[in-house]
């Protein structure tokens, strides 16, 4: 009997796996990661096959020691050919030295909600804007990328459900300060599909077409993977996630981090979307780095192919 | 502005979840959970609003150790008002086993593949009706009610991917034997949405509604609830699932488990589809359990709200 193809007119034929295992997988560590450690990853994860690795950020080193060592990483770190390298930028000073290791690419992280905002920022959700303004217009002189990040974009744990109009008002103005590409992030992990479709199609609404969105889940709940392929469907073609989930919020309550890349690829994989990445390379590089944090990933596909369970 | 509404047409109202917690979930334990424990972890699982609990299997002894104590279970068990308690029948002397007990609904467990119906039921694909055909036969003229679970539904260990075609002329033999439903398993854990798509298209073109259909997800490779998420959009109003994701296949590489029911409440919650359980209380009953158990859950919500982690 002929089986019907299933409805997936929308589903992209090839993702961007945008990977933040290095940056958000590793900010959150309590003990410092060695920098020969995270250049080894991330040699590791170009060898796999993925070629977008958010490299670190220039966070000022009090608020996040463990990537006190951007500077030091990016000179040490030799560039795969074809392979991308963006690095968090939260400010000016910041710029300036990302622009001293001669990055091509920076993100900055904004906040859809005030609370967070002004916890994460010290400053409003309107005031935030004042101080990315010179590093995006700046960015864009110098003929670099910029990616806006846009965190509690679906829950906030101070301010509870974010309306989705508020998202596309703060992701809106991020685009037009300069910005290429927004990354919609659920911080603390909350979201459910339903509210993926709603908050993308309210950026259609406003205009802004899923080419310029990504989508970053936390598995905080177990909803991570759910949410990407809701977006998926709806057309978004670049996905954050982080090598053997790697990464946790702070501001979340427990310990689960990013999704898990490996997670990501076995979807892709069934869903007959090409994204690159060499599977077993990368289980293999996720098992070496639970080895160096000392922790099991918590990564389905690594326990399962890992023989780490 | 105004936010169009996501195309959930054809998600349910309601769901029901059918829980394997006590059956599935416990199955594969090495050590012997003690009868007191189980009928507990029963009082409380109906207790948080769980309606249909499958309790125990009626399996040889010698197969599932974990579930000797079957007929005392249910000598034992206080059945809660309105909530249902349907037992595994593996053949005809489970089924007597089973009737003696006073239960009002059964399931039997068949196979997809050839390789696996072999393994596990010691007979070929086509031979294994010949087994299930006088057990449902007696157990429709005794006006009980009959699951046919079906496992190996995507992908089996020794076969690979199965083709959606010999699923569907399985289940409808399982049907037209006179199971009233058929619960789709995907046992290995390694099925992706657009395969559930796929299958329930089969099912679907071959006459047999989604009314009719269950489906049993396992979280080895991350990918239980996102295949969830895409079977309750074509309409499936049944899912299994296991309080804190107890339980694991043994022919999976990892002992990861059953879909675990709170981060299927959690995203039923999202999208605001009715299930009627109290989700504090379920994972109160997890941790319970886990400690029972002496490991944590695997359950995202259990960790992230449980205080587990």
């Amino acid at each position: 009997m002929p089986i019907p193809a299933p409805d997936q007119e929308n589903l992209p034929a090839a993702v961007t796996i945008w990977e933040v295992g290095a940056r958000d997988g590793l900010q959150n560590e309590q003990e410092t990661v060695p920098v020969e450690v995270k250049i080894e990853f991330l040699r590791r994860l170009a060898d796999a096959g993925l070629g977008v690795l958010e490299a670190t950020s220039f966070v000022h080193p009090k608020w996040v020691p463990q990537l006190a060592d951007a500077t030091d990483l990016l000179d040490r770190l030799e560039r795969a050919p074809g392979v991308r390298y963006p690095v968090l930028v939260p400010n000016e000073r910041g710029f300036d030295r990302a622009l001293e290791a001669g990055v091509a690419e920076i993100a900055i992280f904004a906040s859809a909600t005030e609370s967070f905002s002004r916890r994460n920022l010290n400053r409003g959700l309107d005031e935030q804007f004042a101080m990315f303004d010179p590093v995006v217009r700046r960015a864009v002189d110098e003929g670099l990328s910029v990616r806006g990040y846009l965190s509690m974009c679906f829950g906030d744990p101070w301010e509870g459900p974010v309306p989705a109009e508020q998202v596309v008002a703060v992701g809106a103005r991020l685009l037009e300060m300069g910005c290429d590409q927004l990354s919609l992030g659920d911080t603390i992990g909350v979201a459910t599909p339903g509210q993926v479709e709603v908050l993308l199609g309210g950026f259609t609404a406003a205009g802004i077409g899923v080419d310029r969105l990504a989508v970053h889940f936390h598995d905080t709940y177990g909803q991570a993977l759910a949410n990407t392929y809701a977006a998926l469907r709806l057309g978004v073609s670049t996905i954050d996630s982080s090598a053997g989930g790697l990464g946790g919020c702070p501001y979340a309550k427990s310990a689960t981090g990013n999704l898990a890349t490996e997670d990501l690829v076995w979807m892709l994989d069934g869903l007959g979307i090409r994204h690159g990445v060499d599977l077993a390379a990368l289980v293999d590089t996720s098992v070496w780095m639970a080895g160096q944090l000392g922790r099991p990933s918590p990564s389905g596909v690594v326990r399962a192919l890992g023989g780490a369970s």
